[in-house]
């Protein structure tokens, strides 16, 4: 049952780290409810176009979370 | 700018355990995204009532998922 | 895999009339997607409060959704 | 009001097959809800990119979905 | 068309409030988008449990907000 | 804290229209919660493809809008 989207702006993550989140995050969800339940565990990661994603009115970019990411 | 939505049904977890679902699964995106990320990434639970979600046409209650996560 | 939310406001459908709909819709996109897939359908009702809805602006309440389908 | 949101890994349904999910998921909607609210009934596809939908932690691609839908 | 999706912490904003940003919040769309979308401009207020909303793992109450915005 | 989603049809606004959503719609948001929450106010647009989005089972184009706009 439960379900888990992950919402990223696109462009930050390459497909390697996308596999990763999926990864860490299923094992962090079956860790709490208890490994019965991880054939039911839906993890699902969605990207939203850089520009699109704006904090207090100023639109981030791919770019700028690189930036922060790396700070 | 990681933003992880947790959808559950209403009535299988404690608030101890979404507590901890919460900090696990922060803590496992930021073992992807890096340490930097941690203050934007905004982790929510949102609970589906008991009785509407379905699989395959058939509602699931919080007990059948309880009994489920027993096995 | 298919994920379906069917969202309406809080009040306006009885519990009979939810579970209709999940059955039906899942008939629906089973209907299109193939029998094989019926196990991997997952189809959930969200339901917004009264008055948390608005169309141009204005705020619906259950009572307006259920004048409306009475016409 | 209701509004319908089918999530579905991109690559699996031709447009064809979309506008068929389309068409008989409104239909199996409006007669549970009446006809009378058949122009306030919205129904939206949205495609999760093949890979960046796992269930039990395993990533599903398009082609993985093809192959269940075709058993 | 366009449809907004407002999420807030539950207790935080009283009716009157959450009238106000419908009202406000569809303007804003309304004068980028024409007045002939007003009428197609859906606006809904989804609210998350106080304590089911984390910023960097910090689970924030209703009460947390208020005083954030009180400053 | 606030989360806006905006989801459209892809093709019907420009880039441009989209900075001045986000920038009217985060200012309709501050203009009720108070200036002090401007920085927790988090404003995403999504697209919805052409013809993936229907009203009363009828797929809408991006060129369809675009009608209905300019009436």
């Amino acid at each position: 049952m439960p379900l888990i989207d992950i919402e990223v702006i696109q462009g930050v993550f390459s497909d390697e780290k996308k596999r990763a989140m999926i990864s860490k995050v299923t094992d962090a969800m079956v860790s709490v409810e208890g490994e019965a339940m991880r054939g039911v565990t839906w993890v699902r990661i969605k990207e939203v176009k850089s520009g699109d994603w704006a904090i207090g009115g100023q639109p981030l970019s791919a770019a700028d979370v690189l930036k922060l990411a790396a700070e």
